[in-house]
């Protein structure tokens, strides 16, 4: 293997003070929820709000002075892109960073704003790597690929160095997995360290990417997921050989495992992660029995998530938790219905914050009206009871949700 | 004056353990931001996310054998009421914690969770708070007030004391003011620790009473505000004194700056603060030039806050950025016009992400129709520049905002 547990402390002593030594922490109420001893790695408290950093950093410091001087080049949209730029600028190294067309413009100006010079390369992330590769040779570049690299994965194995320094009793990492950087360098460093550690990827459900290649099997991966930073098609031949002898263990998270471990960490944790970020969580929502009651660090590798998208996850969690409910109520198309309603909701103690009216398109008679109530509840007991207080009020009333479709059923006594 | 540095020094010895010593860390980018040396003690990452752990504790671990054994009562919704139900139950303290009729039963439920008695008395703080007072009496119960009482401000006065043994060079302390316990503590301790330390408080605009009580006015507060943690309307003449001796100077905050805070501290801090939190980096953004050059320590009090405020907060920031805007386009009532403009949009680089079409109320020929979109932009430029995209395609567009009630004018050239 060509990466060594000296590498990784090599790459340590090298970026310490360039890099954040973030912290870790055991977690009560995670642990409550999930049924493990959960310890939570805060890698989203790097300057750039990723591990990635690390890697780029060190694979930086292993460049000979005349490398340094004609310049780095690297591909990608996301985390590693800025981790790149801001240390090429730290160290002086002019940095070009190549991005597919239709890349959002907050990546390329963020990136810009490093201090790279951007390039929008190729319609995808295989056409913009084409692009990079090509750049590279013709300009004389080095390239600083994201994970196909033994410095890279040095780098990245100091997230485990870290943890089992600061918690030595871990009995098991769970760290998120796109090209395999990431679990590499941490399994490299973890095993070394305390041989019996079990170390446990997780890829998002659309992009099994690792496991098929484990597998022998052609890659999958390829749908829409809310975990951008592992949606990855393809693993390199190195990483694959180091998880092949080292990795214990893959677990697949679904995109609403990730949702709810994105909405929990800002809940509990009071803080950000991205969809990558919270897939180790996911894992242990996904597969609770696995981890029950070992001592298990989590990787929350990133905090980088558009605000917008973050917004709408917490607004899905709580209408997937019961508590921002939408019903479809029949009522008599005359002055006060809406206010009879309403009082029924409010004695209920139901928030109501939002109401559509639905004529057009009712099955209802003309002197009927349909309104779509949006409103808020304390949990799924609660709106069931609001459910039933509609209907002892002597309403139809039919539960619309987003899970199926809109179209649900309505209280448990049904309708 | 009563409350003496050795009193804090004597609660940080009593609480350690107990409470964390939460980090204290420089911030690059909020220094960027602000023009002033940022230094952010997040008091979000204590158990209960806020600091009134740490005077609820002082003050439970000065009660006699007796008084615990009786129990204790507390008024409050908030942080206050789970700081002293969570470390009462640890100590075995019987604990009850009244609040307002009409709290939100999420709030109930999380303090009833954490071992106390919850009872619904009253129908404001005013009512809660007498009836309060009124069973301490009946039951012999100890009244654990949240901030008029000495053992409480020493507690909270451990805040300076750490920020200044992590950061001894601030210049300044900037400190949310609710009942001004906090704000008493800490300007004891802090003034003790360096004499020359300027400390400032920050309100509310809607809730100036602490500035009202200095200037011997009767308090104006009153009005709605997302900062509901420092929403007080009687300072106590305890924290009154202390504040006149040792605080320099009040601040006032906008509900625009606190939510501006609240998106700043997500985004850049990866951190979630309530708005009473968000208050002092408020008060950053509303006063830059007092605070230009300084090394300014500022205490992110709290991250309690509720997930679909914490949506809408997120939501009315890119508005308010220019990241999402709302156009109303008048168009003509044909097919393919709705796919017309929509190319116009998205050659533009603007992601449509909503369609409502205005018909009845439109002022047009019935011929027309007006729709209106909403639309990600990179920024108020990019929307400028949008909206002229649109007029040069022979568009009448208006841009509506959320700021204007909803009438707003069209892009820098006009319509």
């Amino acid at each position: 293997m060509a990466v060594t547990f000296d590498d990784v402390e090599a790459a340590a002593a090298a970026i310490a003070g360039a890099v954040e030594h973030t912290p870790c922490a055991r977690s009560r109420t995670l642990s409550e929820i999930t049924g493990a001893d959960i310890v939570v790695k805060f890698e989203n408290l790097q300057y750039t709000a990723s591990f990635k950093e690390r890697g780029a950093l060190n694979k930086l410091l292993h460049l000979t002075p005349g490398e340094r001087k004609a310049g780095v080049i690297a591909m990608s949209a996301g985390n590693h892109a800025q981790g790149v730029a801001y240390h090429a600028r730290r160290l002086g190294i002019p940095a070009t960073i190549v991005m597919p067309r239709h890349t959002p413009m907050t990546k390329v100006r963020l990136t810009g704003k490093l201090g790279a010079k951007v390039l929008l390369e190729g319609d995808d992330l295989g056409g913009a790597s084409a692009a990079a590769t090509r750049i590279a040779r013709d300009e004389g570049l080095s390239f600083v690929h994201p994970y196909d690299d033994d410095h890279v994965i040095a780098g990245q194995g100091t997230v485990a160095r870290e943890m089992l320094a600061d918690f030595p009793d871990l009995d098991c990492l769970v760290v998120p997995v796109g090209g395999g950087g990431l679990i590499s360098g941490m399994a490299i460093a973890a095993k070394a360290m305390k041989p019996d550690i079990e170390v446990v990827g997780v890829e998002a459900a659309e992009f099994p990417t690792m496991q098929d290649a484990l597998a022998g099997r052609p890659s999958r991966g390829g749908g829409p997921t809310i975990a951008e930073g592992i949606a990855v098609k393809t693993i390199a031949e190195r990483t694959l050989a180091i998880a092949r002898d080292l990795v214990d263990g893959m677990v697949s998270v679904s995109e609403r495992d990730i949702e709810r471990a994105i909405t929990v960490f800002l809940e509990i944790e009071k803080t950000v992660a991205e969809g990558a970020g919270a897939a180790a969580l996911a894992a242990l929502f996904a597969n609770p029995d696995r981890f029950a009651g070992r001592r298990v660090g989590l990787v929350l590798s990133g905090g980088n998530i558009d605000l917008r998208l973050l917004a709408s996850v917490i607004m899905r969690g709580l209408v997937r938790d019961g508590r921002i409910v939408s019903l479809r109520i029949e009522l008599n198309d005359v002055p006060g219905a809406l206010a009879a309603v309403a009082g029924v909701l409010g004695d209920a103690d139901a928030n109501i914050i939002e109401v559509h009216h639905q004529r057009t398109f009712s099955d209802n008679s003309a002197k009927a009206t349909d309104i779509d109530v949006v409103a808020e509840m304390r949990d799924t007991d609660h709106a069931d009871e609001v459910l039933l207080r509609l209907e002892d009020a002597g309403y139809r009333v039919r539960r619309l949700s987003s899970d199926d479709g809109r179209a649900g059923s309505a209280g448990k006594r049904g309708s």
